[in-house]
């Protein structure tokens, strides 16, 4: 099993893996442990063995998986390590594609390096305007 | 400052917080730390500061802060607690809102207790069919 000596070179194996659509590669980046998780936008949070299917089927889709990536902030608490990030989506030249915003959690596991436990990444926000200020919860129906 | 002895009370108070659109149980959930942020959907994450004037701005909003949490997943490790959950907007009598999914992190603070310091929600899935699996990240443009 392929090990990470840092947060930083796991995320950077996540988002090769996805560029490259390795499976392999992507499947080494993630912890063993039921406790991984893995929220789309537009998909249910899915956590354990389910994870490892979806991001199959990502690598297996059309979707544009190359990615800019940008820091936001990171955190390091402990044996975790939170990555606040920014994506963007590779477009044609001089098109204004939107970025995504991800959070990443990495797990150090002892002498044998670190491995990912969660990606959730979300939307981009609306062009300005477009939603009031605060507009994140579906508004009350009826 | 009020401190939560578990993470699920300083989770039981920021969905309380957010029903009752109480200002000061929500800023009293969070950590007092520039490592905190939130990323809701069709916003662009936040951190710091910036947690609580979002926060402030949603409460004040007319968006459906009533709740009903069902947790799919808890993961504690070491000094962090990681809450997967879903968020089911109260409708009215018979509608069938589609649910949130979030992930809420809470950090021990030795004697003083758990802190909240990562929320993020994600937009429900859309019915079944509308979207081919692995639809997540916007499509190749162009």
């Amino acid at each position: 099993m392929i090990r990470f000596q840092t947060a930083q070179e796991a995320e950077d194996a996540f988002y090769d893996a996805l560029e490259e659509r390795d499976q392999t590669k992507m499947m080494a980046v993630w912890d063993d442990s039921p406790d991984i998780a893995l929220l789309l936008p537009m998909q249910a949070l899915v956590t354990g063995g389910k994870v490892r299917d979806l991001l199959r089927d990502l690598l297996r889709s059309d979707m544009e998986l190359e990615l800019q990536i940008k820091h936001i902030q990171w955190v390091e608490i402990g044996e975790l390590a939170i990555h606040y990030v920014e994506e963007q989506p590779e477009g044609p030249p001089g098109s204004a594609v939107p970025p995504l915003y991800a959070v990443n959690i990495y797990r150090r596991r002892g002498e044998s390096g670190w491995t990912m436990i969660l990606h959730q990444n979300a939307p981009a926000p609306p062009p300005p305007g477009a939603m009031p200020p605060g507009m994140s919860i579906p508004p009350r129906v009826g």
